[in-house]
């Protein structure tokens, strides 16, 4: 398991497990809700991704759960991963057979098991209600019941690092019942998310020492060190991490899979996913993202679109030199890719290597980079920032490089009207109000002059509504143009509403999505920019041409 | 520095460095511009919160960070923190007298300097195309000169851990350099963010061991583990941590300041910030998430507004019984608070909590409680936000408690005009243009019907210029008045220009600043809201009465 190959040259056996729990403990985030579809889309990229294991949830606690447990057995063909049901050891006092969540589990025929047992002394008396030998006995009897059923059994230690510090014979105790009654791993749990790494390294080294049992790792990251605390446990010998795509979960979060599998497969030299795994990593991040209708993390670590973006002057001109200057691996081994920002931090170095992102060999035309470079730094002296808005600095660019404006269409004038009125005129009244907005815009485009109109529920909306109304009969490749954000910035912010404000629109075409900016002291005459230059992007990357 | 006191009830000496370069490796965030009143801002509410340093950019190297020190010293009574200058030792070949960037640090009159210096061989032999022993001369000079003209100095050791990975020899002859020719602490950075904690406390054990000096960390958290390197460092002898306000930094961030001191005063039981001050770490660092224009992280450690927030049934039942059953620490402790999901965010203990800073004792009366939290409820499902509007949370609850609404004057309807024209009506023209906002409004104040026109340079501009024209003959406490920022943000980012909007509005009266929020479909309509608490608020604080 510590080979020095390439990664992902060789398949991971048991030796070490990935386990992922996204559609069970993943789910307690704040503002994810998953259908029953969702956590089979989720589940069929887990296994495209090569996790080991699947927690799916908890059948019989919800019957989400258990008609997911049914689909995923007829639906997915698994390649990589094994099902594993969720549940809890027997109540205390119940025969483990007469127990309905335990015959749950075995109904879900899910191959492997989940229980989560109490490892704190203080829990089983307070939350459990019960005493600490009957807790042992409810883990013996449970783990020996599904594994005379054929299952195979991993034991949870609920709040093990907290238990083991307040009576540590006693979580001891649990480690050691639930090895002897069959469990093939024995998870401690940071349940409550406290720990560090070096006191989690401890503990599992001791565990692994006096017990003798196969230790896994569950993390939440309460102190914002989960990841940390999964490899320090892998450290001290744990060989089963347990973890969270994107790192949901309850509270602050679950242990991040993708930089703990990055860490294990770049930083350990450890084969821990399927080959060729790795580079799907980011597609992956951002697939799971969008079922759970998340905005995927842009400053995640590996697989954030800002992971490899790089801003600083200093940082720019060594890159240029050689990218592993300022970068700790290559992108592309986790399929991610270096950005370079163009903002005035950044000088001549930046612009070549943005141009030869978006297609342009600048490096031969010094004369070409220095007039883009002073373009640049004029446009951001007025407050233009062209870090989030690639597609009007390329508008920028291919005006200097093909030499004149790439325009469509020509703007003659624009007038907004808002206006709220009370639905009565009396003193009385003024509760009840209706604002409307409308925009006329006057135009040229293809030596035809228009004049159209639009309403909205907003002046920029009705300004994109009049816009559109105008062009659509000269450009039908407009209707497929969607707007999908909106970003306003007020710059220098020290002058209230007299200051210079910064528009970002972000715009898609159904497959691809660009950002332009747009500066002015209006709001909307900096709105009217940013859908300028969005529109003759959108228009660019359909493929009609300029000026004809 | 490891009393057992309670957290908080000793300052913290010269014996622990708390280092926040927010204002410099912060602002290397993709999405972050910082304006020079960003930078004041941010530099009080670090100073507020206690950090010891204040690490303000680069002077010289670009007119912002010049102008920043210039107005920090004359502006801000600093009671915490130094302010540091960053830059770096002097250009190769070049007598440290004569280098200007080394000129720009001594005329920023910081107390403090950091100076970058190269550690990586490799780095000194592409990047700064000089020889090793150069590098060293030019760190040992660069410090000299500094200390000579009574500065003090860290060393930033760039790319330590690659460097003494790759030539160990070398790395420790750039500390023993720096640390002979004066530099207080030496600054090991992690500065591609490849490393992982045990390696880090490794080497700087190693480093502290072989060369005295005092030794400080910087940590970019490319492998999700900035945190626990910072605290890993710590446990192997650094007594100096860099880091920034909420993570900021580039690529994937730095070294997040929150957890790190969190981690060091709760955790390690080590008084790193002044007493009192770990209370006011949630409410920092969405203060300063608000400046610089970035939604707050909800899913941060410790100060997230999901920190503590509660959704597993299994959890919630357990808390009912005791909250500590889930939750590493007292949320109260970082100035947040705990959340089940099933209710929102405004509970009664914080409203009451509120209340109270505002002057109203609402403990006693359970019902006026019970009306406000579900006044705010009601709001903030709209899309009303009043963490960062405490003036327009002082509105409701003054029209809850005092029975009636506190208003001067009534709407009855307004209405905006923005229109761009060119100069010329030929197809020729088209860039000269001119923009003119236009507003009119009509209100009632004490019984008196008013009609007003004002012009501005953007309709909301317009719209405040028309409400003082208005009201200044009735009121002419409103003179006084000035708006000094405004903010909006769209909700519901997916849905473009379309989208609900809010709108913040900071008002000073010379003496006092205060915010109001205002939400809807439409900017101008939500300005109007916010604009229309800004005056009421301040005609409170001016002591006139309403409805006379």
């Amino acid at each position: 398991m510590t080979s020095k190959d390439e990664p992902g040259t060789q398949a991971p056996g048991d030796g070490f497990h990935v386990f992922d729990t996204t559609l069970r403990d993943g789910a307690q985030r704040e503002g994810i809700t998953l259908t029953v579809a969702d956590k089979l889309t989720i589940a069929r990229h887990l296994d495209d991704f090569g996790v080991g294991f699947i927690e799916g949830g908890w059948p019989g606690a919800n019957p989400r759960d258990t008609e997911f447990f049914q689909r995923a057995r007829a639906e997915i063909p698994f390649r990589h991963a094994e099902l594993v049901a969720f549940g809890s050891t027997r109540r205390a006092g119940v025969a483990v057979a007469d127990d309905p969540q335990v015959r749950a589990l075995l109904d879900s025929e899910a191959p492997v098991v989940t229980l989560v047992a109490k490892a704190h002394d203080r829990h089983v008396e307070l939350a459990l209600r019960t005493t600490l030998a009957e807790n042992l006995a409810m883990i013996e009897d449970t783990v020996s019941h599904l594994r005379a059923h054929g299952r195979r059994v991993f034991v949870d230690c609920e709040h093990f690092f907290d238990g083991y510090a307040a009576n540590p014979d006693y979580a001891l105790d649990v480690v050691r019942t639930a090895h002897r009654a069959g469990a093939d791993v024995v998870v401690l749990c940071d349940t409550n998310g406290g720990m560090l790494p070096a006191r989690v390294q401890a503990v599992v080294r001791t565990v692994v020492t006096d017990t003798g049992a196969r230790i896994g790792i569950h993390a939440q990251d309460d102190t914002g060190c989960a990841v940390a605390n999964t490899l320090a446990a892998v450290d001290g010998g744990a060989t089963h991490v347990q973890c969270t795509a994107n790192g949901y979960g309850e509270r602050v979060g679950n242990a991040n899979l993708f930089p703990v599998v990055a860490a294990l497969e770049l930083k350990y030299d450890r084969r821990v996913l399927p080959p060729g795994s790795l580079t799907e990593m980011t597609r992956i991040s951002h697939a799971i993202a969008e079922v759970v209708n998340l905005t995927p993390a842009t400053h995640q670590p590996y697989v954030g679109v800002s992971a490899f973006a790089h801003k600083g002057g200093l940082h720019a001109s060594a890159i240029k030199v050689d990218p592993d200057l300022y970068q700790h691996i290559d992108p592309e081994l986790v399929g991610n890719s270096m950005r370079m920002l163009v903002s005035d931090m950044a000088g001549r170095a930046s612009v070549e290597l943005k141009g030869r992102e978006l297609g342009y060999d600048l490096a031969g035309d010094r004369e070409l980079v220095g007039r883009i470079v002073d373009r640049v730094k004029a446009q951001e002296l007025k407050g233009f920032s062209y870090e989030a808005a690639d597609a009007s600095f390329e508008l920028l660019l291919r005006e200097e490089a093909d030499g004149g404006p790439q325009r469509f269409f020509r703007l003659e004038s624009w007038r907004t009207i808002t206006d709220q009125r009370a639905l009565s005129g009396t003193e009385a009244a003024g509760t009840v109000e209706t604002v409307e907005n409308e925009a006329t815009v006057k135009l040229w485009a293809k030596g035809e002059r228009i004049v159209a109109t639009g309403e909205g529920n907003g002046p920029v909306h009705a300004l994109d509504q009049a816009l559109r109304a105008g062009l659509e009969r000269t450009f039908p490749e407009l209707a497929r143009l969607q707007l999908v954000d909106y970003k306003v910035r007020i710059l220098e912010g020290r002058q209230g509403t007299q200051s210079t404000t910064r528009v970002l629109i972000t715009t898609s075409d159904g497959t691809a999505e660009w950002s332009t900016v747009g500066v002015a002291d209006n709001v909307i005459a900096a709105s009217w920019q940013a859908l300028d230059d969005a529109y003759t992007y959108g228009l660019l990357r359909a493929g009609v041409r300029p000026n004809e």
